[in-house]
């Protein structure tokens, strides 16, 4: 993307929270229009779409408190500072799932909220899965069950409205011509 | 989905923005784990998948001050207090393309960035498309061009990573099984 940044006029309100920030600025836009808009500044975000040898798409059903109950979603982690989205993705894959994936493929990216944050989530397909013996812990507040479907689930599911985020469809999407089922 | 909210033990910052708000509360959740969590309130969103006599998708190459740069995405706008999501949807289609829609098919809703945000996007199929003579003026902030694509050529873009939000590759998803091409 070609980047065309808005001049940063005056810096209002800067609240940082565990894994991104808060801030409204005053800008003066490329069409010239000048005001202020806040976003949320955050390193991205990795996930993976995990397939298993029999075709099953490995998903968890997350607890979410800011929609008040639980998501069907692909396992997905904030990019920490000293990692970049692969080291992520690999850690989080086995931290939520308890799966580890011996062969990986780069699915692209895409922003997930522009109207409100920079995030952009770089998606992997994950397959060659292992289930280990001694996963790695959960974060302390992670409320997450794993779930098994199937392609024909998945889409049944998607659409008949099941609770399932942007960035899980969006990444099937991506994942679909990869695949061979 | 079923409901199933965090106790609410204190809440600690609340910012007002133009659409919305974000606030940090201190939470019990579900599972018993306490601690401080911030996310962006949203009245939600409604977006419009536009489909042409011809089979050509409108989108709007939309610039977005969040992520610097200027991405392709479905017609969409905040639900204001007045409205509904479908009452928000046909204003802006008209604002966004300028086109005016006399068959509607709702495609579901889903949550656009449930770990920061309580947003849900409701979707439609919007056809039967009439360039309007006189369309709405366009929000003065909003720098926005048409688009049309066919879904060949769409697919592509996605593949290939040209700049497409989470919500419009999802609502493709969603109203693909509605379109006969």
């Amino acid at each position: 993307m070609a980047l065309e940044p808005s001049e940063l006029i005056q810096q209002q309100i800067y609240v940082r929270s565990r894994k991104f920030a808060f801030e409204t600025s005053r800008l003066r836009l490329p069409n010239g229009a000048v005001g202020d808009w806040s976003c949320i500044r955050h390193p991205g975000g990795a996930l993976a779409v995990p397939v298993t040898a029999e075709g099953k798409f490995v998903l968890v059903k997350q607890y979410r408190f800011a929609v008040q109950g639980r998501l069907l979603e692909f396992p997905a982690g904030t990019i920490e500072s000293q990692d970049d989205p692969f080291q992520t993705i690999q850690r989080e894959i086995e931290e939520e799932t308890g799966y580890r994936a011996h062969r990986w493929t780069h699915l692209g990216q895409f922003p997930l909220a522009p109207g409100y944050s920079d995030e952009f989530i770089y998606a992997y397909l994950a397959q060659d899965l292992e289930l280990l013996d001694n996963p790695p812990a959960q974060d302390e507040d992670e409320d997450i069950e794993l779930v098994l479907m199937s392609a024909q689930d998945f889409e049944a599911a998607v659409h008949r409205g099941d609770p399932i985020d942007a960035k899980t469809i969006a990444s099937y999407f991506l994942a679909r011509p990869y695949l061979s089922f």
